[in-house]
């Protein structure tokens, strides 16, 4: 019956030019289009596929020993029947400091605003069902907080979103690593250096990653045009003290906080699907819960479920979501 | 010119008859007595050192591979001529959860007046300076925290103190671990089983530490007469989210916010030693920062001194703290 | 000055039809073409670059954050003058269990004999220069070993070596990780079906590959065809224990062991490459002294270093090897 | 019905003066007493409980949080019937390295001579019942190993053994870590100076500890006297490099070694207690079920059980092994 192919093309963004970090405004986007796709008319459902922090779109064509690419992942669905052909957009949202939760910033770009611009170019490039009721954005991680976002802010672009173990309550996935984020930024001897050409920095360890992490957090959640990186810490970096006001900039962005904003949008979703597992390493499951009980307490239709794994090694969950945007797209 | 001795006896304290968890009421109390004690008629200073979570007073003379215990490290300074002859009294405030803090709570037992009971205790026992000004107390992680919260609390009874790496800033030393104490909790059969009796609870591995270290939190920073084990937890065991108003009276013992209505207290001791390792597991140098900047605001005089070590293995650093109040002495 | 660009074909092995694992004979091979290749007729020499223990040739094609590409790599090498430009292959020379170490065995397939094919292959569908002299291989890890294990098999195919950390010294490399390779083991519910389709199993935690790494490595180092895989355990199964026999079988397979009777081999190379880290997490930079010392026992040309790395995020030390590559080929 | 009494005393060993290292000829031995002992004249069956590496007799009787000491222990133990009263010898066979594994060693002293010794003394200082059918040595790890040795060697003095644990199959509990001890050598900026005086360096962290354990280890299985600090080491201290002969003169200390010369002592034997965890940190277990099959073979009568701890917070076991001694006592 064929197999996927993927389409891979440069895209000029409008919204990412002279975007505050310098990054690219031409970006790579991956497209896995179904089985005989060339040889048909036929206009298919739309999946946003958005990578977690440090990955984009290629990340999910990647070479992992003993696991799947995206493509052997639609095609085995495809063919067991428990998904529709389906086509997949894999967008680039990286940042210098590794990645932009999907969200407009003045710090970073306007990250969501890129992804709006994708939607209008697929459905104008690609055969596509262009209707909200059947295009669906899904991710893991920083990916399934971009997705649940996007959701939030935009309920007339997408009807259809997947969450994995997507980043909530900040109090639990990011305030603990605070302090060990400001243990590695007093290690560094040049930290002007280290964020103005991470790339040159050596070695990527343990450190390096923690400040890139406190970094990209910041310009994502505390975007501030005069101070001089553009953004806020949220903490003191000479003392180590969380500075409360910038904290509290970032619970904002904490979907568990913005839910009572977003009820209506929320509500208006054919499929809001949602998973984590029990053994989370950064204890997104806490998180999850609540935003599963919120729902609850609001009456918005979802899927949830709590499996047994932890953060990482969960492409799998994948077939979770596909099937249950299949199935919801009907 | 001989060596310290050890003296231990019994002690029965009123103010721990019937306390909230049952523990014991008779404790040893080991006494360190300077070289020719007995032949004499001197009266000397005295240092109360408290120990860490999950030791006593017997901790200091256990056995450990190079270390000194703390009859050897008296012998040291003393015939080094850096510390005068001072008697060592080394309390037993254990509980159940693993130790209390120093502080009274309704939960565990009064027992920083049980501190206070034995000041007249050794006054009236041993050839003690019976003078605030010839009186310090001292200790490291908890015990640092018990001896700075007693001058704090009684300035009339300690005028002299030693905090090393002690308990501060409870955002980065205790928030950040709540995440997994819940889920050690989750992973109990019988929490209840568990915390009645912890010491028939095979093995005591980390799941089981982080479940005591909360109960012993708990239960000297949120008592709570109605509940059902005498105190309330900061998390609700049953999502793992945090409970603000709870959180809010662990904070309440904070010395970071005890500060400004201790300021007299403070700034009536002899001395105010404290030091924290750059390197601290449990990231107190923080804290430290922030209380030495406190007390540098308020113009309160003291030592402060940030090592390059971590949390542990730290005995060494009381030959600073013991030289400091010995001086201080005069 | 134009890119690097890759041009990836399905190559249909000879050696590899009916391997005993089953694994496929079609194989697709990227090769990185320099810029201009398309535009002109100059031959180039060739770089077969091998990856990792469960990497293939496509690992040096994904996306990393902060971090080039094999193609960025070279465009920046080339234009800055360090490096000629090159042409690279970048092989699969994966198995079931996570890869062949670019040898052959009964219990795997003939992956050095699939190496000779691709150089044929090379010379017959690319434009290089196709005599030993401008024909290099290098790697890291598993890579390097590999490498290196041409260079000692096949002098007449490569003239150029570059080994990155590669393994030696299989007493301290391999044997110290005997012991917990057997309780992963032991921890497997159903072995036979995880060795039979690894591919299946949940989750790819540290005992599954622990018990990939045990099985690649038997499949290569000790194939026995009448036992039930293909090959023997170095370790008794029921007990935990060495089996000295099977183990013996490995230590031949030791770069160091297998050095005395390659001596002429390794002289007659153009370039012999050596580097490995201090802090290497496998201690083979202990393995690389001694081959090291070997060598100059030997008096065979070489370079060897050893950086203050670990085994980890050494992309950049391709730069040394490549320049040394080019500079050597002259 | 009374408790259980402490008595320590200092001995002066005569094998131990002029002992090779210079460390103490007098040691402090603590004997644990029946309740009821000072009162009677009944004699009782002896215990020597030997502690691991880096503890000695005083580590019975520290303080740990949730644990019984020695004391508790046997007098739960007696007053629940499961033990008959008897008398417990602790030892201290401390040397400058750590421990001295309870053996006879030119670099270190005649330490189970001075057990021999010992067992001199008690009988003449202690109601005992001075014959081998009432006398047993146990302990875990080390003291494990140390008491399984002496049932080898001295079979006319012990007829009782406890085996917790104990240093076996040194291919798997020692050869593995020869490569981290080396890196922790090459880390030290003093090595002579450390093992000259190790109480001096800071901190203990693990790198002091690794190279302490060498040369403990070192000193007690390849004494040396010709060599600058009496014994050899296992590794090439330049290269890291293992040198074989020394290794060989480690592994004639392997009780699996052993065995074969000392069938007929441990068949003489009333009790072989021997036990292990299945998850111990050293993979000690593999060693244990390789000597249990060897005495299965060689038909020596012994109990052997693996249980589902590690190595460590192992304290409760030894209620298992008093009951069997006393059982076995009759």
């Amino acid at each position: 019956m064929g197999s996927s192919q993927i389409r891979s093309e440069l895209f000029r963004s409008q919204v990412l030019q002279g975007n505050a970090l310098g990054d690219p405004s031409e970006r790579l986007v991956h497209v896995v289009l179904p089985a005989g796709y060339a040889d048909g008319d036929e206009r298919f459902p739309v999946v946003f596929l958005l990578a977690g922090f440090t990955g984009t779109g290629a990340s999910f064509l990647k070479y992992e020993a003993w696991e799947e690419d995206i493509l052997q992942r639609m095609d085995r669905l495809v063919s067991s029947g428990l998904v529709r052909p389906m086509i997949l957009i894999l967008p680039d949202a990286m940042t210098r400091f590794g990645g932009s939760q999907y969200i407009n910033s003045a710090a970073t770009g306007r990250y969501q605003d890129y992804l709006l611009e994708l939607v209008d170019w697929a459905d104008h490039s690609l055969r596509t069902l262009p209707q909200r009721e059947a295009r669906a954005i899904a991710g893991k991680s920083s990916g399934g907080f971009g997705a649940l976002r996007m959701a939030m802010d935009h309920p007339e672009a997408f009807g259809l979103v997947g969450d994995h173990s997507g980043d909530k309550y900040f109090e639990y996935c990011y305030f603990p690593e605070l302090r060990r984020f400001h243990r590695a930024v007093e290690a560094q001897q040049d930290l002007d250096g280290l964020l103005r050409d991470p790339h040159r920095a050596r070695p990527h360890d343990q450190a390096f990653r923690d400040v890139m992490e406190l970094a990209a957090m910041s310009s994502c959640y505390s975007p501030h045009p005069d101070s001089p990186f553009g953004f806020d810490f949220p903490i003191d970096l000479a003392t180590g003290a969380v500075r409360p006001e910038v904290w509290e900039r970032w619970r904002e962005h904490d979907p568990l906080v913005r839910l009572s904003s977003a009820v209506e949008p929320l509500r208006s979703l054919h499929l809001l699907y949602l998973d984590c597992g029990a053994q989370d390493e950064f204890y997104l499951n806490v998180g999850m819960r609540l935003f599963h009980e919120a729902l609850e307490a609001e009456r918005i239709p979802h899927q949830y479920l709590e499996h047994d794994g932890g953060h990482f090694g969960l492409n799998h969950r994948l077939d979770h979501s596909l099937e249950a945007i299949s199935r919801a797209v009907g």
